[in-house]
């Protein structure tokens, strides 16, 4: 039950552990009609489940997380690294580990220990490369159901998620209203706009350009490296704001007094783009940025987050929901926010909603802050 | 004195014409320091110049535009086209032809036949490339003024041009302010931010990791297309707006009524960038790319535009201004043409400002628009 994938991430977790499902023939069927097993999800907990098996809250990471929620971690490539929500999640924090279980699971399609298309297709033999079969965020979240029921959780004390994360929380929301007695997405959307989608595509026909791709089949020789960092770029600047750039980088030279009058780069913000870029080709890998993308285009809950409570399902305890929008986020903007807002209340939902002024961007979430923090704390412990 | 370059548009225009000036050893020098010679510019002019060699207003076109700024021309690869901004310009129009006099010059480093990186290079008898110099929007606009001059113009009624072309605009402005009378700079900005620079740089990096680029030496071989569609992809967004978007493409699909869970585009917004990609291959240099790109990150007229007016300078007849911006323009939003307002303002000059409400991003300027039309026409013709 817990082999590991063939992709072994170059991290080296302490309490890392792996859930295997879905043993050929017994595959799970995917939204596509396509069918995938065996299937591993990488996990980490944090904190204890109680008796009644009802403090659990599972923390959904966005695009390219992972399962590092909390704690320390060491890479090889960058030292020792706290977890990507390590200021929330932890004893006494936002998220208390001393009265919840929380899980971090890492998704289903990526490359940090979950199976995904750089795992071993058990048909082949070698990594699936493009044969791995298009994926959902329902799909994601029908495998995370399968590891908390495996983890023995009766229901989930709540789910919470910024970007990527906030639509796998409303897709428990709409798959599972029962499961989840709270929700928190932070900085995200019903669906994708237009705009969201057209940089996802340019990333994706990024990727797609360098010959290195080879339409997918890659492992084992040269990686599609330069085009991987120019998706990256697209997706970094997505995150940011123009505020938070003015008074970061603004005109500032790298190393220079004088312009180079070269294609080297000059400005800062270049450096940071090309750094950021390099970077993540040396942990993340290009067929999951593609399949992880296309799972986010294709999410919409619209129509079934209005119809959440069907007939006669109104005496049921209901999920608390907790919507929170940046004032700069304008990859999922606020005026996304609030429509998700308005759709919950015209179903009868619960729903509470903030705004933070903050501005750098849709990645706020991902920045210690303890208006956040507070909201986070309150909501949760609020429940009980 | 009309020597065409050695790369050819495939455009076939009634009336493009080409200056070549600078022959070497005469050669000019460039802001950089670098030497140029010959340089030609293709430019196209359209009403007739007066006795007294002052109804000229000099149009000047946005980053990837051309001399074809009104009329009608043929393309070998989309047949008749319209010039870009032919509902501005012509007969009884906005910029009223039977009036004025209007050149249009296509752009230093440009490929459409004015002197750029695809030009050959006379010391080497082969294209620039990458030997070709580095060059500003000052370098542009000093082009521009040896053209005035040769038509023999004495002072010019007016320059205009929207987003890069607004550039030159105000360059103009602060380098030769006694010979413009008057200056409408739309959609444009004093300096690049570094979300600005951002893009242009993702736009670049995409064109330099396409094999093909071969350090800019592609001429007679393979193109960079895949990494200058990207390129173009980029751009394009920057150019629109997230309603406007909205409105046109939604989450639309492209003839299919189902998600195709491939690869191949399923939303609309996502086929239209990819021929905005393949469409722009056909006509753009990827080199002219790069070099425009740097020249207007560099672009930074603030301090200059500070001190127009320099001690004694006061008794002339000053420079009037006008300001245009959108409310949905993200790329130079109207909180930048405020900034140039208030410059103008502080500088003593004559400035008008208009932000026009709609929701079309960026190039709003090329689309056809009354309000635009009247507000141009009123400031030309207030002027006599």
């Amino acid at each position: 039950m817990s082999t590991p994938v063939s992709h072994q991430p170059t991290l080296q977790p302490i309490v890392k552990e792996y859930y295997t499902f879905a043993e050929p023939p017994a595959e799970i069927t995917l939204e596509s009609g396509a069918r995938l097993g065996p299937v591993t999800l990488a996990y980490e907990t944090f904190g204890n489940l109680n008796a009644a098996r009802d403090n659990a809250i599972l923390v959904a990471h966005a695009f390219s997380g992972d399962s590092h929620a909390a704690g320390h971690y060491t890479t090889d490539s960058e030292g020792e690294k706290p977890g990507w929500w390590n200021f929330m999640i932890g004893p006494g924090k936002g998220i208390d580990t001393d009265k919840y279980f929380v899980v971090c699971p890492n998704i289903l399609g990526s490359c940090m220990g979950s199976t995904g298309p750089s795992s071993i297709n058990p048909a082949t033999g070698k990594p699936y490369g493009l044969n791995f079969p298009m994926m959902t965020i329902g799909d994601i979240v029908t495998t995370q159901k399968t590891l908390v029921d495996h983890l023995g959780i009766k229901r989930l004390h709540g789910v919470i998620g910024g970007s990527v994360g906030g639509m796998q929380v409303l897709e428990w929301c709409v798959r599972y209203p029962e499961f989840v007695r709270a929700a928190v997405a932070i900085a995200t959307t019903m669906r994708h706009s237009a705009l969201a989608i057209a940089f996802n595509e340019i990333a994706r026909q990024a990727i797609m350009a360098d010959p290195n791709w080879n339409k997918g089949n890659y492992y084992g020789s040269n990686k599609p490296d330069l085009g991987l960092a120019v998706a990256r770029m697209v997706g970094h600047v997505t995150y940011l704001s123009d505020q938070a750039m003015r008074r970061k980088f603004g005109r500032k030279l790298q190393d220079k007094e004088t312009f180079s009058f070269g294609f080297d780069g000059d400005f800062q913000i270049e450096s940071y783009l090309r750094h950021q870029g390099s970077k993540f080709v040396n942990r993340f890998d290009a067929n999951s940025v593609l399949y992880i993308t296309k799972a986010s285009d294709y999410f919409d809950v619209v129509d079934r987050m209005g119809r959440i409570e069907g007939p006669g399902n109104n005496t049921r305890e209901k999920t608390k929901h907790l919507v929170i929008s940046y004032t700069s986020d304008w990859l999922y903007p606020t005026y996304q926010a609030k429509e998700l807002v308005q759709t919950l209340k015209r179903s009868g939902q619960d729903v509470s909603f903030c705004e933070i002024e903050a501005d750098c961007g849709h990645d706020a979430f991902l920045i210690p802050d303890e208006r956040l923090t507070t909201l986070i704390r309150g909501f949760f412990d609020g429940l009980s």
